[in-house]
């Protein structure tokens, strides 16, 4: 059925784009001077098979674009924020969790702050020294974190997302993030998610109206072209 | 097409499931025991025809169903918010803007402050003495405003939401709402949107991850419910 | 008795200045390359005689000094923010007021949105056009607010804030802006409040912690040196 | 001096509390249904001698009290978080370091997050099984945390604030919890600071304006009160 769902999709992702274009969304935010990298959750908990959160694409598409545009930020020292997530408090019974309410809805409590390994960051992408390791308790990366603050006191304008899910964490980042004032860049062959068709329509919806998605190729351009500029 | 979209969406949705269920996603987070209501851009600029931001299914679901939420909500004394978009500047050229970066992607400058018929709340839905309009500047009705400090001092812990569109102020409505730890109902005849397909898939991502969609019936219900117990 | 107090103040500083150097605080921020003016609740409530906001040295220090900022920020295109403080609902007895919990501490509830004479900014230092006003409900102008977002976008790295009062909303904008990433100016002459040594205590704390209190001819210099740089 | 500075502090604030009770300023906002204990910055850096971080009245005022909140806490379930501050990131010529620009105003470089003694809760009052450790970056214990969404998440109204320092941490974590909607009460004995006239100033200025300063015996009959009537 993927197929046969794509096509459709695409059908009907023309003919929204017409009513957009009339209308004047879908419009470009466009890179700016100062970019940081964050990459989403691409932890092993989501990069690895066999946990509930386990998503698709990762090993031929995410973890290879992701290894090229780490390479462009830390060649021109653009900083880069690893992001996870985990619990200090996983009993689902327990009223006073850092999971919040969020249990109630998807299965956050497998990922206890106290088994490093399933929200550790995947060793072939792995933070490197002077790099923040970033744990955020929600699904934005900016809700109840210090990623806004800590980018505007870097001078970063402009955000370059990676990761999984499109239909949650990456969505909700790159959302947040345009509402706190960055130029928002979604890395198309880099977000991945687990169900059929949520990153294409997710990552239509984005495009339409919070972040422009781009190809690696063109962001890995871009990394050197600025980092060029600056040197 | 839409028919065919809507077939062919019904069965990503069902496969989908599928494996959200068996890895332990779509739980309910549940209604609790102070709601508010939280009516999103339900202004004239959404609700009549002939602006950038018109949307569909307005008149003949959305506000009859508003209609009903608000009747429940005023004849037991619980909140509402009237959430709607407007800005000081709309001059794009001017970076000294209100609007942030969002008019680099969707046509913000549209809503001027200074034209109130344009963002007022439809009459047919309006506040009434001691309702709250809550004026926001990004998607999410939390983001840069005081509705989640004002929802905890009212002691309130649920709420309903109605309004458009679902791929952009609802949706982000919702997440930040149960991420400031609410909980999140998302009232499903009274979300719309402007382009085909939108309001399903979001309705159905927002439902495997950050909300509860309940159709408007069960809503009302609840309010009664509830409402009478408070007595 | 204040004159007594301001010597005992300055002595009390001036010890503790000792323990702050010998332990590495009270460093200094600085000015930064793209600044923006905030002032703080300089609206009629509190700027003229006979509100229970009422502050002192409006007249003879505040109203000059931002006067002289104004010019230099307008000369330069540096944005400008006024920010005062108003209420939708301000029966003290209503649970569901946009006060949230703050009128059981102060008298917020005299601040009400209808009577606009009230919170409207001081006709000596009023917005002109493409200036925002900037409503906040909290002490912070950065809490509940699209401040930080706004800031960000407009590429500002530096805030001067005046206004008052000096233990409430101007000192609470200090914490949250250097919180947020930007290098945090308190503008010295400019800034009041309405009990004896609330200002100095205020200052002193502040320019040790949170940012950097100057003269205000230092920050109209500033102002200019740096308008003529990008020029 | 001291004696005469506190003297001569007593007589400022018996003036200003005139002028604030004739004005409607110095309003109780009073004890709530639901409480929590936050214990801000008591890790040893603060609390053990030799650190520029290190505070008076810890061992004969402040553990003691907060020992007996705990109990209380612990006896009746309230939740209890312990909030410290620690960097990833403590080089002070790296632009891209969690500090943001505070390392720029005071010491934060001192508290790496590798040295885990020096930010661990003090062993007199560390936290137990199903409690929480918060890491902050920013002197209030809510800005870039998860610490609002939790709080509501748990139905709490009513938070207790203890710790240090009066005129940073302690202060903002206030301000911020009462702008989030949360009844603030400053447990008296149980903040300190490092400076002379500091705790008596900002505990002052916190009363008249965003907590009520209360005595730790009335908050522990608080807890053991509220905490029976649920029982």
């Amino acid at each position: 059925m993927s197929q046969q769902l794509m096509e459709m999709l695409e059908q009907a992702f023309e003919e929204s784009t017409k009513l957009y274009q009339d209308r004047g969304f879908q419009r470009r935010v466009g890179f700016g001077k100062k970019p940081a990298l964050i990459n989403v959750d691409l932890a092993n908990a989501w990069t690895r098979p066999g946990n509930p959160f386990t998503c698709d694409k990762i090993d031929d598409e995410i973890i290879p674009g992701v290894q090229r545009l780490l390479e462009a930020c830390r060649a021109h020292g653009f900083p880069v924020i690893h992001v996870t997530t985990c619990y200090q408090v996983t009993d689902r019974e327990n009223p006073n969790t850092d999971m919040g309410l969020w249990h109630n809805k998807i299965p956050v409590d497998v990922v206890d702050q106290s088994n490093e390994d399933l929200w550790a960051i995947d060793s072939r992408i792995a933070p490197i020294e002077g790099e923040q390791v970033l744990i955020k308790k929600r699904a934005s990366s900016f809700h109840g974190t210090y990623l806004a603050g800590f980018l505007r006191a870097a001078g970063v304008d402009t955000i370059l997302v990676t990761g999984v899910t499109a239909s949650a964490c990456v969505r909700t980042t790159l959302c947040d993030g345009l509402a706190e004032g960055f130029r928002t860049i979604a890395v198309k062959e880099c977000i991945g998610d687990r169900v059929p068709g949520a990153v294409a329509w997710n990552l239509f919806d984005i495009d339409a109206k919070f972040a422009d998605v781009e190809p690696v190729d063109k962001c890995v351009d871009y990394l050197n072209t600025v980092g060029a500029a600056k040197g």
